[in-house]
Formats: C-alpha cells, structure tokens, sequence
C-alpha cells in the first residue's frame, strides 16, 4: 500500500470532534483503497498556548514539515481573545502558513443541490453556483512592514498602522496558480483589486495582466472589491474563478460562503511552491460557543481531507470517493444543526461521520 | 423665504439625467415649503477633467467651499480609466473628500416594503432591514502614507504598498458619530475591524471602546471584516449602526446595498466637522453603460437631495416631504428598470423624477 505521513492539528473548540469524525472517514477510504496514511496529531492554536505558552510550538512546526500533508480543523476562542496579539492562535495560523510558504489558498463555493433553500439568498440565484476564489495568503497587509501602534511620548497620541504590500513575484504566482486552476475549469478569471485607489492593487493589476499574457485560452477581467462583494450577493453565477489578495480574499470567501448556505460545508487548500507539506482545513472557525455539544458539522472538515487526498497525496479516486460518499448522505436526509431544514433527519457530529464512513 | 446655497456636480454618465430629475424635484419642495434654493454647477470628475485637465478644478473647489451644501452625482467612467492616477475622475473625489474634511461617509440600507422580491435574497431576510453603515472617509488604507510603487533599479523587480493608517483622534470622532447616530435610533452599534490580524485595527478597536465609555446606553460589539460580511448577507436584521474604516466600509456598504435590491435606490452623505459643507451623493457609479438613454433610476440621488435637506439644512419638512413622494411613487407602481418587477409599469429617468415632483 502507498504511504502518506498527514500532520493533524486538532486545534481548539469543535476541533477535536470534527477532527474524530474526519480520521475515521479518512481510516474508511485508507482501507478501501489500500493505502497506509500515517496521521499523528499535533498541538496548535489555543490548546498549544494553554500546553506550551505558543500558539505554533516549534514540535508542531517540525511535524507539520516532516509531513507530507496537514489537516487542520480550526483554532481560537474567547478564553484566548485577551493575550497579547503574538501569543494568540491565531497569530500561530499566521505564521503557519508563512513558515510552510502557503501564498495559494483555495476556497471553492460550490451549491449543493440537495441544501436547496438553505441559503439567505434565493434558488434561483445560488442554485448551480460553483466558484473558486484563490486568495493570496502570505502577504498583504496580514504580512506587510511597517505596521504597529506608536505613542507620541509628549502628547500620548497614537498611531496605527499595517502596510498593505506585494511584490511583483508575489502577484505573479498567485496569479499562475488561479490561471491554472481557471485553464482546468471555465477558463474565465476575475481578479479583484481596489486599483482605481490603491498603489498596491495598481501593480496587482499590472503583474495579473502580465502573467494571464501565457494564457490567452484564459478570459481575463478585472474588479474592484467593493463591486465584486456586491456583484457575489446580486448574481454569484457570473463567476468561475477569482483571484485576490490576502484581505480581500478573507472577506469575499466568507462572503461567498453565504452562497452555500453554511461555513460548515466550506473546505479549504493552503498551498505553496510544492516542496513542503500543504495545509488543508475548514473555511470556518472553532465555533467555542457549541463546542463539546457533538452539534458541529464534520463535513468541512471531510472534504478538507478530501482537498488533501487530491492535491498534495495525488488520490484522486480516494479524494472522489470521500465526496461522493458527503453527497450520498444529504441525499438520504441527513443533517447537522446548521443545515437542517423540514423532512430532514437531525444527526449530531459523531453520526454524521459515522455515515459519511458507511457510505464511504 | 429661508435662503440655501447649493452646488451641483453633475458629473459623468448617468450624472446628467439623475441631477436633472432631481433638480425638478428640488424645485418643488422649496416651492412648497417656501424655501429659495440657489443652486448652480460645476464641473467634476471625467467632464472636468475634458473641459479642465482636472478632475477637481480649483474654481468647483471654490464653489463648494463657498455653499451650504454639495449634491454630487456620480464620475468616472471607461474613458478615463487609462489615465494616469492623478488625473482619474476617482482622484477628484477623493480630493473633494478630503479637501472638505468629510470625514463620516453615512450610508443607510433601508429595505423598501415596495420592492419586495428585488433583492436576491429572500424576503425574509431583507424584509424590515434598517441599518446604517458609517464609514470613516479620510483615512485608512486610502490616505496613508507611505505609498506607491518602488523600482528597484538593477533588478526592475517592483513593489506596491499602500499604508492602512489611523489616528486615535480620527477613530475618536467617527466612533463618536456613529455612537450620536445610535442614540438616536436603537442604540446597538458594532464596530468592524480586522483587530486579530491588523495593528491598525487593534488601535481602531481600543479606540472606539474608550469613545463608548461615553455613551452608556448603547450596546456597543465589535465584529471581524470577514464574519460582518458574512453577516450582512446571512442576517442583516442583528444590524442597526454599523461603524467601520474606509476600505471596509466601502466593501460593506456595497454588500449592503444588495438587500434593498438596487443600486439606484441608495443614498449617502458625507460629513464634516460642520465648519463645512457636506457632499451627499449616491452611493452608485455612473453607469456609462447606460448614459443618455433614460433608463437611470434618479431616485439615489433624489433621496441624497432629501439627506441633505435634512443633514445640513435643517429643513425636515421638507426632507420628509421628498422621501413621502418617493414612497408614494413607489407605491403607485410606477418602477424604472433596474426596480421593475412583474404587474409594475416602467417609466424612464425622466418621467420617474416627474411623478415624484407631481407627488411633492
Ligand atoms: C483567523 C484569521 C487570522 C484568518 C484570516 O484572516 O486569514 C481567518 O479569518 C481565515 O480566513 O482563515
Ligand atoms: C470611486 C471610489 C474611489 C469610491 C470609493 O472607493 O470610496 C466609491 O467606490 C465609493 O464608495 O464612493
């Protein structure tokens, strides 16, 4: 059997019981297609600042590095929301996806037909929605220089200040990244910038028009953020593949998140250059308020790990197959809290994995 | 008769049709309210920079300086769009913007019970909605500094940066706008920021909080850009003002544009200190695609003329009146095409600023 070494990082919240249901789909599709994935758990986050002081000890970088996939189900949480920012866990995500070098993170927005009407928006608008937003993910201003608060000593007037930066290389290859994955799909991009004001989104432009130069097959266009939240909620259907910056990619991918109806569904790849392991983890947060309640919904989380099984263990048909076996239990009525709707059958975390294993 | 001085910028595309639909409109409440309103044009954005080079001439500076009040159309538009950044119509804007000290961008979405269905989201979700987003206007990412982009000359290898600055004193006083505008409607407000990743956000929170203090009875939260973005689409109804920077603000008004279903309908000011006059502008762009058909909705720009009525010359009556006459007109059936929905009748720019001069 193929072995695969995969980092899981628990996390804090509902992390530990979306992390549960998703090791035993993954044990169910190792076993069905032969394959040995070698999966040891980690501390990040909250749970590794209560253990260790860090949000990312250096153990867990070490792990994650030596492996050749992480899943990561979701980290914070109010009791850590008062720390100094360097020790809180979500500066640990930061830096992990800057030590790793994941500039790439993947967040499709696809409609499930079977969720029909558990979106805020209508039928009609979500019905078939199936886009990806690529967001750049190492830079920015989450990364930008100078930034930080100063305090004039004579008056005790502060400034703030965060640095919304890229280099040309940086647009470059996130741009690649989003032309190839639009060559594989609809062939049309939309990259979304603020360039009618923003220095920074003008050489965003400029190095997006220069890299979509190698794909003419590829409709390039161009839209400023404002117009494009707005035109995700009007009419979702024009887009297939949109390609942005760190910030703006964190607000149009929650945004677009709506379109499925809930951040329970939402999967996501964070990936870099290929010579180190990818992050894969739900678009949705630790969610403290139900945790320990088995109410969390395991999905994203599942189709995290099938993210992984496609792009960084190359198991496509494991990858389908954990899909495929998602889509057959919504279509047997099954559903967690947050996407139940009339005539369906209200399951708790732990059954909805069990079932997502069964139809594995 | 009170007397108010008012300058007019048409400006671009649809500019023209929108300003004289709502000129007439103007024309009939000060008739019926006793009222001399002495309003003359000048030139902005695109059609400045034809006639001038400029998108802000000094002498349009001057006028607006010297009046009461500033109604605004709309600029820009694909003409102008290869010019070099200072000479853009955008740059006009943000010029006036600052130039005048506008630094509390008010923009309401207010669901109209008249077109219910035109939103793309469900009515249930949209019905009732009534929220005010107060968007910080001179500051921020917009108008920070540093910024610009750097050449490296050996290399040729460029970077783009654009500084997101604050002040404590520019979050002081906004905070403290949207904290008066809270008292006078349901007293909840939730500040939007980026604090878990952004210093600059982090001084913008502990900011708004210390301006709080003064305001006991509302009940302020604070929310991440991501998750209210999110929110907006998920449930508007938990929002009544929502205040935030610039960049944020611009995306989250646009968002929230969509839950009254239409561009067109939606008003703003902007303002200053009060040693001033404030602009009061549509919150929709010029529409070059349909400039010089009559198919424009005038009604943005005519509830912009209501906004100022009441904003900064304290004329009610007559700002009521203007919002009645809309209503009544929306009530009526009459809708133009960007609103029109089964069972309507569709009338053009022109007729549609007719019927509401007939119903003032
Ligand atoms: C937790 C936070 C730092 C993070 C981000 O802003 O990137 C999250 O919102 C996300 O989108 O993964
Ligand atoms: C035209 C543009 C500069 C402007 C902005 O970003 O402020 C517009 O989008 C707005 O919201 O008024």
């Amino acid at each position: 059997p193929r072995t695969h070494t995969i980092t899981l990082l628990p996390g804090d919240g509902i992390g530990e019981e979306i992390m549960a249901a998703t090791v035993d789909v993954l044990d169910a599709v190792a076993a069905r297609f032969d394959l040995t994935l070698s999966m040891s758990s980690a501390l990040m986050g909250g749970a590794a600042i209560d253990a260790t002081g860090e949000p990312l000890p250096a153990a867990t970088l070490d792990a994650c590095r030596a492996s050749d996939a992480v899943l990561l189900a979701c980290i914070g949480g109010y009791k850590w929301d008062d720390l100094p920012r360097a020790s809180r866990p979500e500066t640990g995500l930061l830096a992990l996806r800057k030590q790793l070098g994941l500039f790439a993170n993947l967040r499709p927005a696809k409609a499930f037909a079977q969720l029909e009407g558990a979106s805020s928006l209508k039928d009609e608008v979500v019905n078939g929605v199936d886009l990806m937003v690529v967001r750049e993910l190492t830079g920015g201003v989450y990364f930008g220089t100078p930034k930080g608060i100063d305090t004039d000593p004579a008056t005790g007037a502060r400034v703030g200040y965060s640095n919304m930066v890229y280099h040309d290389y940086e647009v470059q290859r996130i741009a690649r990244v989003a032309l190839d994955i639009a060559m594989k799909r609809g062939k049309s991009l939309v990259s979304v910038d603020k360039a009618n004001v923003l220095e920074v989104s003008q050489l965003w432009r400029e190095e997006v028009i220069k890299a979509a130069a190698d794909y003419p097959e590829v409709a390039l266009s161009h839209m400023y953020v404002d117009n494009a939240a707005m035109q995700l909620v009007r009419w979702p259907k024009q887009f297939d593949v949109m390609v942005t910056g760190n910030l703006f990619g964190d607000v149009l991918s929650d945004c677009a998140s709506m379109l499925v109806g809930s951040l329970g569904m939402l999967p996501s790849a964070s990936l870099g250059d290929g010579s180190g392991p990818g992050v894969f983890e739900p678009v949705h947060g630790s969610a403290p308020d139900i945790a320990g309640t088995d109410a969390a919904n395991p999905v994203a989380c599942v189709l995290s790990a099938a993210m992984m099984l496609r792009y960084a263990l190359g198991e496509f048909p494991a990858a389908d197959a954990v899909e495929a076996a998602v889509e057959a239990v919504l279509d047997a009525g099954w559903r967690t809290g947050d996407i139940m709707s009339e005539g369906k059958t209200l399951v708790g975390c732990k059954r909805m994995g069990e079932l997502i294993v069964d139809a594995v």
